[in-house]
């Protein structure tokens, strides 16, 4: 899923979305729509997706990641999280009832419920104490959410997060708790936040085996081309990153053949598409000295260029991935480009 | 002409220039293209042509505009002119056979000649030596323009430029000399540097007496919507500016029925488009209070809309005039059109 917090991929038009990156969903954030442009336009538009007009699914984050990234703008009880506005300095109470109607109103397709994500590395104490009160909170969002209807005339389902830091046994008691709710689909949140890959691998897989096999696991945030692939292998059907776009806005390129920094004197006279393997026009069009005096220029348009096609190239992997998991040679083809990927060109 | 000072019109796709905003031509400035990407990688690439890949006609600015623009960052003499870079105070000296091998390299279809652009205001002797000195540079530019050859299998033309400040002897004389080299087309440089509108306009018509009305007469630099009517109606074929892409990035729409400060309270919930008459993606797709959202929120995507929008705009007014020129109702059509362009939604 491209990442449009505020309501945009940033860089990428509605129609170059659904033409050349060809995403199936896309994500919203909670925290920054109900701030900005907020609820009464969101509800008067139709939800998001007359805001924004993007055809496709949208999922909501619930907030619950801000409750990790805006640490010193909230405070957590029982009740909820107390956010400061990043904007003005305002306060405002998420609460898991209060989350559900929010989502509501903006229209998500699938709703998140809402989470306390703990940071890395966490003691013990706080991650079980953290991962209960998520499990509470959750039944007050189910509760909230099947006692309330959409707005605008199409089905919206609520995800549950499992929790639970690092520890395998909390891990395993969040998959089950979480498993039990019976939601049409699932999610795995609190990796990606700083640990290393081969805890967020052995969290995964430990999770995936408890997870209900039938319905869409969602590994939330993650992550590199090699993490998706790696994760794919452990059983995740779905995830979100900023990655592609906001590397994409630094110069860093993912390809087929690995990764490219295209600020690097070594593209300056590289007059080759950035990945023709992946086709599609911005990969094919575009040279590498172009877009490289494009990022040297300080110009909008690189950043246009490698957010589409770092978006594109993404959802090609996934596209492949998909095709070789039904071709039956998924392992092999995975082995391979984990590889290729890995490589720095 | 959409202006891509170096290489790129700002937040624009090449693809979108061709298919939305259908320009016929777009701008390249030979200054800043000589800085970076250099002319070394130029040449390789085929010309900015192979550069940017946009496969219309490419007109290029010659410098003159700059020896106005960075008057601190240069020096004048019969000579050219030296300019200090604005990148790394490096010094380059601009000579008219210099800037004609720069531009066959450039690889530009219209190649502008190397004149000195005077500031306004500016006093009448100096405005006299420096038109003098324009039509010896032109002279030069002549002579070195047709003892080279194109580098790249296609046709070059070189447009001299009329100057002469605002004194209508002086643009007379300007404009009798270089109608008298005979190029294939002509261009009136020198105005829309802050000098009154009724000025321009009048010295517009009088210079428009004198080029011959079978090859373009090219205004350079100009202008709003309304300018550019006005000045099709005293006889100019061609124009160039900023304004719709640097306009468009401060949130300043150019539409049918007037202009629009976006950011304005007044669109935060007008779910209209930007403007359905002009027809195309960006202008009947996204409506007003989501443009506004991405500029209060500092969103890439704002930028992009608002000059692709712009651009889209001006390419529809000039292609309307072009349609009530052979109606035979033009300035029927254009009075009207300027009373509602100038108006402030």
């Amino acid at each position: 899923m491209p990442v449009g917090t505020v309501g945009t991929v940033k860089a990428v038009h509605t129609r170059e979305l659904v033409e050349d990156v060809q995403a199936q969903i896309i994500l919203g954030n909670t925290y920054h729509l109900y701030l900005r442009p907020g609820l009464a336009v969101l509800e008067q538009a139709g939800g998001l997706h007359g805001f924004n007009g993007w055809p496709g699914p949208i999922l909501t984050d619930s907030g619950g990641y801000q409750v990790y990234s805006l640490s010193d703008r909230r405070k957590i009880t029982e009740a909820g999280a107390m956010f400061q506005s990043h904007l003005d300095g305002s306060r405002h109470l998420f609460t898991p009832e209060k989350v559900m109607d929010i989502q509501r109103t903006i229209g998500a397709d699938i709703v998140m419920a809402f989470d306390e994500c703990p940071p890395y590395p966490c003691e013990y104490g706080y991650a079980q104490k953290s991962m209960e009160m998520t499990h509470r909170w959750l039944a007050r969002c189910c509760e909230r959410f099947d006692s309330t209807e959409p707005k605008y005339g199409h089905s919206q389902t609520l995800f549950p997060i499992v929790q639970g830091g690092t520890y395998p046994d909390l891990r395993v008691q969040s998959a089950e708790a979480i498993a039990a709710f019976g939601r049409e689909g699932n999610a795995i949140g609190g990796l990606s936040v700083g640990e290393p890959a081969d805890k967020m691998y052995a969290t995964t897989e430990l999770v995936c085996g408890i997870l209900p096999a039938d319905k869409p696991r969602y590994l939330m945030g993650v992550g590199t081309p090699v993490n998706l692939l790696e994760c794919i292998a452990l059983g995740i059907d779905m995830f979100d990153c900023i990655m592609p776009t906001r590397n994409g806005r630094h110069g860093m390129l993912f390809t087929s053949q690995g990764t490219i920094n295209i600020k690097n004197e070594r593209w300056k006279a590289d007059f080759s598409p950035i990945d023709p393997e992946i086709g599609g026009y911005v990969s094919t069009f575009y040279h590498r000295a172009y877009l490289r005096h494009l990022f040297l220029s300080g110009e909008i348009l690189g950043l246009q260029i490698a957010s589409l096609h770092n978006l594109s190239f993404y959802l090609w992997l996934v596209g492949q991935a998909r095709e070789h998991i039904l071709a039956g040679d998924f392992y092999e083809w995975k082995n391979k480009m984990v590889g290729q990927l890995a490589q720095r060109l």
